[in-house]
């Protein structure tokens, strides 16, 4: 049943050079809570977000990502999907866990993005001043910035989409959703799932000439799902200099109504401001978009996006972030 | 694989015994589109609907609940739940199909909620006039009221909520989300889904006396998406003379913001402007609100729910709709 | 020309007896900032507020109004008012001023309100670290709280709705834009404007068995602009355990989308989440709600007001706000 | 008390070859209702807007202004800015009324622009199937398109910002409130006001290689209030293949959130989400952006505006419209 064994993202890690913009970014800006700091590393996570942690943040001398780590819906499915990764060669072994969760096994992407899946886990426990009597949620809404609900999808750019797809659907159980296919077939994105929602993970081909190798980010997203948010964020970046690339805007692809914001350390960041659409047709066929309609799949309604949108990724030899 | 085996709810059927005022209100309010009349009844979708119709509206002489219609996730899934329904008792045998699907499988719940399953189903192909640029997107958005998006869920008066919680948790694989229980370990209301969002599928205790036998319907909730599209419908109702029971208001259970309007023919309709909290957690702990939590879990803000909500449900001796 | 004598609202002082508390509710969930504090008087604004403050919160024993302040259109336009308001005997005289202002003109309604008119005021100006290069908004957005944006206006609560607007039309030259008359010819309420605003000002007949004698605050409202930030606050506040009287809900009269809660100290606040609709019609007909029409006037959409909407103003003698 | 004596805009008539396609734009999409027809006329309005029509469309052989139209404060009013209008030598004489209201008088800016200033008007009369019990609204809120609710301000094209804008404040007592001036002293654009709005209208200096003379409109522009509202209307439009020329943005200028698109006859409007901020201040200071200044001016976020908004303006000799 490898189509059900992956049950959702976990966590994300990046990597950073400039790790106080980094956490200043995501704790006073996008409201995140920091909930334990280890080496070089600060653990955050989301109001919503019901684990020890969906962001990692690590400092490193260049941005970038660290790991992307998927949970598993059962043990059985964790040992099922292992079993195929070692077979696959991309299998990288176990580790016994890290903070927030148990045993992990790595493995990477044909591209070289490093990922792993676990079952282990913890799950947060608010403080006693953090609690709320709304029992579905793991913590009180924070007072502080536009604070974002949960993490919602990455995206890795890739020198081969289709190669690094087909991984994701034959070893992991993704599913295709969408993806843009140029007229000689070969694909310019693919949008992959293992849930309802369009993706919690897409790859787009690297359009700059490429640089540093493989594995790049191209950004993670987290979720708002209230278009205000975008607004009152588009706020509160401007009047404190943070670069919004593009948006606010409504991809064709997935529906999505999001942005797209540099944080200090000079990865991409998607704030995603409704839910788009919603696959619950387990008969789905992949939507097709043609290199004819590659316009209206990025831009449903909004600005064309920046060059950088195709051509920036971390890590990256010339960043649209200014260095300190 | 029980736990998989049902993928979606497909369509619903309600009874009215004033169609020309049910379907003014689903297609000049709502903005649902007609896509077959057969007999007494008409057959609508909303247009991210992918299939043939969600809502089936059949003339009787009183309002309620035809039938709920899940969709298996392949056919193997369907086979293996017809064998346990079979098993159970509920199971009331095949239908050849109907209007835009093909064999189902028809079974009750305890309380006697006609329901059915099925795996082979027809999509919805636009007319011309109808076509969009928007390849995820079944059909261009309407130009009329303040149009739905899709089928949500649908919401069952019952005599005995853990009675039909079990059932369905038992022979179709749904999963408990959220439940409010009685001191005396008795539920008050559950909330079911085979997907991420919070329930398709929920059960509520009936409060009234006992009317005209079960298989009640409380009410079918239809999706925006967006919090202002509430306050838009709620104008286009008030100037049209339809009535709010309740909201626009949001709920702990679920986090829906969300309306009740009453149609024409006498049946309860929820509104659905965001997307609540979606689970993704294979491990999820069902959220359990206690007879001391209730009001919490019933409204997490906006004013209490008047107390037609605890005691209406379709069929009802003295509907709050007055007849013409 | 006394029509256009008086520009605007330029603040409002309330008394509070736990001003921590209320400072905190300003501070923390209305995102207001402390521009002064003197006495026992701590002086805010709205970071769109344009002087120095437009809330004077004083410690005193029990909640209330202060003052309200109104801003001529210039130095005639105060000397003409005050000329009128000497002769009116409604008229206490002059004081030298106070932070953020020059010399005012204090002067009581017939229930005993007590107000002023002035002309000098000092401009708020951003420290550093608050400036912005949005140019015609006087500070930054704060990062904390659903912030509001600018005062609105003030309700007060009435003895004898007609004599108090009659007051303000003949003294001030407010225009009456709405309001509610019973069939005996005698008024609820009255909304009145010097600007196209529906409201500046509102008077409301006090259904209270009287109590502690007239100069009864109904509400002071701030305003958001957006409806989602009452769906923000309403979180926030519940969270926080504030108690949220009424909405979000939309009014007939001034077309508002608003909310109501009551501050720690116990005065009620409203949150204005639209602009409901301006008025530039120089010949503007008063609009009239009859008796029977009160219940649209009141609620365009969501559910009816609680009874303390009608009965609690400041200073009460039973108050709804639990003292600690 | 020239400054008082205009009290808004009424409404603008534009010129378009397209009739059937600008109709259909303005009556499907923008839910504007028609009023009346005369000659090569067409009479519409907003659901809000309170008098006969907002906006009068007439045949022409190329798209552009017809007239501005501005109501006076009072009759006073009226006849003292026809005196000053009379000795300016912009005057143009009296005509008897139109469709709609009374005797108007005719005058031009320096750039040639039509406009007249009036006193009588009629007032629109909801017919019995548009009645709404909203007291405050002049009919029911319209079920179709995306529906605006009243004319917000006009923009308009110049060859010298300056010398329009100073005939607008000397001659008419409109106020400054925004201006974008160049190193070298001169205005790139100018937004004035005689309310609380920052603009009823605004003049642009017209950068495209001057073609067709003077007199352009540069865009009308209509009021929603509502965020979302421009996100509906940019799927709306995007799904019926309008134009969208740029947005949903927000500008620096005026705070507005907004976007652009083109009409099928050729003309741009602009439509307005929500109130930007309002000028109450009696003494305000006009907010001057330097030329250093102008891209914050222009967005505050959004993508860049694109060439056209600068350059194009009707009547124009390319169009962006394709013909058909």
């Amino acid at each position: 049943m490898k189509r059900f064994d992956v049950a959702q993202l976990a966590h994300v890690e990046i990597f950073t050079p400039d790790p106080d913009g980094t956490l200043w970014f995501f704790k006073e800006i996008l409201g995140m809570s920091e909930t334990a700091r280890e080496g070089q590393s600060v653990y955050l996570r989301s109001y919503e977000d019901f684990y020890h942690h969906s962001l990692k943040v690590t400092e490193r001398n260049e941005p970038g990502l660290g790991h992307v780590s998927w949970r598993a819906s059962s043990k059985n499915s964790l040992e099922r999907r292992v079993k195929d990764l070692e077979k696959s060669g991309a299998g990288k072994g176990w580790i016994d866990g890290d903070l927030g969760h148990g045993a992990a096994y790595q493995f990477v992407t044909p591209d070289n993005h490093r990922m792993e899946i676990l079952w282990d886990i913890d799950y947060y426990q608010a403080a006693e001043n953090e609690t709320t009597s709304l029992k579905n949620r793991p913590q009180k809404r924070p007072n502080k910035g536009v604070p974002v609900r949960r993490i919602d999808h990455v995206n890795l750019m890739s020198s081969n989409v289709t190669a690094n797809k087909n991984f994701m659907m034959d070893e992991l159980g993704f599913n295709l959703r969408e993806h843009v296919v140029k007229n000689d077939g070969s694909e310019i994105g693919s949008w992959l799932s293992v849930s309802p929602l369009v993706h919690e993970l897409a790859f787009m081909g690297d359009q700059s000439t490429p640089e540093r190798g493989l594995g790049k980010l191209h950004h993670i997203a987290f979720w708002y799902g209230f278009p205000q948010h975008l607004h009152d964020l588009s706020e509160l970046l401007t009047e404190n200099n943070i670069k919004i690339e593009a948006g606010p805007l409504k991809h064709g692809v997935s529906q999505a109504m999001c942005m797209y914001v540099f944080e200090p350390g000079g990865n991409r960041i998607e704030l995603f401001g409704d839910s788009g659409y919603l696959i619950f047709d387990p008969d789905w066929k992949p939507v097709t978009w043609t290199e004819e309609e590659v316009e209206q799949a990025i831009i449903f309604y909004g600005a064309p996006l920046p060059d950088t949108y195709f051509k920036y990724g971390t890590p990256h030899v010339k960043s649209p972030v200014p260095s300190k």
